[in-house]
């Protein structure tokens, strides 16, 4: 229903974008994105070797002819393999979208260009938005204070930063954070973005490979229910719990990293959303959370998100009186 | 441009409303506000007897024949008069709005509903909206995260508190915080208000008896630039400067509040705001001032708001492709 600067770079029918999310996005939930007419994204730190990865890319071209990505967090991982072999298995495997994110990809901006994908980066700066652009992103993903997962480390919200953002460059913007149906994608649009993100919404659907209690926990959790931890490292927001809470009491002691490893390892979110113990780990997760209260199909969520997308925009031009009625 | 429930229940052609602000939001700016077609509010917070509350409405009513509204935030102030009696203040004036905030108006509400006057509740909690609609409040105002001064201690953002709050009430709500523009009031709109709430971009407008200086540090501020204190108490997001910081180390500190008394006083805002030394006490503003470069008119200020949000309206439809290209 939209065309924008970003469905034609992404060869997609909506300006949507399935988040990426350690373990969840694999290729079942990426694919029936890609078919729905979204992009997923497959995230290279779910998988153990690069032989793992590749599978994963294959597996998820069985299943969709559609375009899709792989991103690479450029956050040190604790893998026995580098930043540049994850994104050199998706370009040898062709995959047509590439995402880096979270520290300065300017090493890897060359050799992702070189292989022809597209190529976008996620941050949550603008400076760092500016910045992508300099070395040559074809788009950049921006996200706000209230998103799920790494929000960053200044606070400043989707309204704001995805405004700043327009103003900043000139390449175009996907806005996360916040955004969980169509009146959020509208609202993205009128800031001057020409895609959205979503995570949060993207993990409570039948496709995720989540446990069905942890996606419950996300349909009772209301706009209240996460919180901010490892604020002074590496901030995660995640469903309120109890190891939130322990997580963050640890951090007001000033306990090492080492300490608090334990609570916070992706391997204990992997076991937690597979055995549907939402208490027993963090689960990162937006205040969007707040606006889902069911588990639909990928395709009824996109069905869904652009039927809202247009009333939204119907209740808007309503709004707009006629010009002899001005004054 | 705009009709909404909210321009109509208050008698405004713009659906915007200049956020009330202690000190700042003076006969002066209230009149230009009303006479450029928004709402602006006197605080009664800003005066040191009733009777002087009572000679501003009259000094209003004096600028402009236009409506414009009464805030009484129902937080203890330290005055030798009672909430009781500065909202009998403005009903014995004649004050056709009267807004409150910040807590249970219970109490309030059938003297405020009895006078006639149009009744608005502001908050920053789902929960608070339901409660204020629940007692008869005509419309709320919600704010999020990113609004100067009390944007409650729920941390929960404008995109996302604006749709839930939507979903929770059938009365009209309008929606503060992060924004600052027309592409901001188009993207609250989207989201199911009907009126947006500006406060910091109309600090920084010529009719606002804040020192120039003062204004000159919101436009060189950017969206990082305000940081929260008193968050254990009540939460004032502000300018980052020195006062900040100092009041920052001192909650760390578990500081009493009459240890940190001294440095966030309004008295001691006041005196800087008139001198013009942003860096000797919290200025309060939201993140929005991140999209402030000017010091315009408040007519030159809702000509652009109005002609950005028209530009940001035809922005989204022209990304509307007709149905037979859909895919």
């Amino acid at each position: 229903m939209f065309s924008t600067r970003i469905t034609k770079l992404l060869g997609i029918r909506h300006p949507v974008i399935c988040g990426c999310m350690q373990w969840l996005t694999r290729a079942e939930l990426v694919a029936a994105v890609a078919e729905a007419g979204g992009l997923g994204i497959i995230p290279a730190a779910t998988f153990d070797s690069i032989d793992e990865l590749k599978q994963e890319i294959r597996k998820t071209r069985q299943l969709t002819s559609k375009p899709f990505a792989v991103n690479v967090t450029l956050i040190p991982m604790g893998r026995p393999f580098s930043h540049a072999e994850m994104l050199m298995a998706a370009i040898d495997e062709g995959v047509p979208v590439i995402e880096t994110a979270a520290r300065d990809p300017q090493d890897y901006v060359d050799m992702i260009k070189a292989s022809g994908a597209v190529y976008l980066h996620k941050c949550a700066r603008v400076r760092d938005v500016v910045k992508a652009a300099k070395l040559g992103a074809d788009m950049v993903t921006v996200v706000g204070f209230e998103c799920g997962g790494h929000p960053g480390r200044q606070d400043v919200s989707t309204m704001v930063k995805v405004a700043r953002a327009v103003n900043a460059v000139d390449i175009p913007i996907a806005a996360g954070g916040g955004i969980s149906d169509g009146r959020g994608l509208v609202a993205a649009l009128s800031l001057g973005a020409e895609a959205v993100v979503m995570g949060t919404r993207f993990f409570a659907v039948r496709e995720c490979p989540a446990h069905d209690d942890i996606k419950a926990a996300l349909v009772s959790a209301d706009e209240a229910s996460t919180g901010l931890v490892l604020t002074t490292l590496e901030p995660v927001r995640a469903l309120r719990n109890q190891v939130l809470d322990r997580v963050g009491e640890l951090e007001n002691k000033g306990a090492s990293i080492a300490e608090m490893y334990p609570l916070v390892s992706g391997r204990r979110g992997l076991k937690a959303y597979m055995s549907g113990h939402a208490d027993d780990a963090l689960i990162p997760c937006g205040q969007g959370v707040g606006l889902i209260d069911d588990i639909p199909t990928v395709a009824e969520l996109m069905d869904r998100i652009m039927s809202d997308a247009g009333m939204a925009i119907e209740r808007v031009e309503a709004m707009v009186s006629v010009p002899n009625q001005r004054g």
